[in-house]
């Protein structure tokens, strides 16, 4: 039987977070934790309503993870998360030592990886996932915003 | 008239948060941010006893401080902070488009200046003030824990 555990079955509930946050009017960013299969974390951007630049998908994420595990360290932990994270939450998954991050779209602009994040020896990422359905979810907010 | 509110005023206040953190076992970190002279965050890191990698003392701050002032920009504002940041700290204040960054004791292993985070152009950084006090208090916790 196949297994329908796949990268883009996630992505897809990472993809419903970000859906979320479009509709508060947030940057449209959602993340899940996942492990052995199982979601134990489910965010999304809330950097606006809580007037906090620290509140991204991925940084209660790790905290709400974290607190389900009961221990600070993401082992055999998959998050994936609809764009590529910042330095703060590069920085964040780095100490979290997370076994692979998962991202959807590429931020070239303001994404760990040009700004040159270290993250964790542990951690392997996976690039592209969905990354269309997440960038055109990302144009469809800047353009309703702009309006 | 002397200005009593100098850069070591403010930096003794967050050491004594990093002793605080210290007297619960937490790597001892300590901050404060202040604006006009007033202290409107003062925290100490609790990454052990909340079991959470993102509850460095700068983080929580930074929440604090954008709590305070009703806006998740903190202009005008100076972050003073035991140890020299780490990427996710960084890149937390990068967000927070803060005025200004005080540190203690330089952090050579982890900092964001050797791992190269990049903080917002508008931020300006004071290193080194009362350095050997925070640098001490962290020996003197290291040798405590190996005990």
């Amino acid at each position: 039987m196949e297994n329908i555990f796949t990268d883009e079955y996630f992505m897809k509930k990472a993809l419903q977070e970000a859906e979320m946050a479009f509709e508060k009017g947030e940057i449209p960013v959602g993340a899940v934790i996942v492990v052995a299969d199982k979601v134990i974390a489910r965010t999304h951007n809330l950097t606006e309503l809580l007037n906090d630049v620290t509140a991204h998908a991925e940084m209660q994420a790790i905290t709400a993870a974290a607190n389900f595990l009961g221990g600070k360290y993401l082992k055999d932990c998959t998050l994936y998360v609809t764009l590529e994270p910042c330095q703060m939450c590069a920085g964040a998954l780095y100490w979290s030592q997370i076994t692979k991050i998962v991202f959807g779209a590429s931020d070239t602009h303001r994404g760990y990886e040009k700004m040159g994040t270290q993250l964790h020896p542990k951690t392997t990422v996976v690039r592209g996932v969905l990354a269309e359905e997440a960038a055109d979810l990302m144009k469809r907010f800047f353009v309703e915003k702009r309006k």
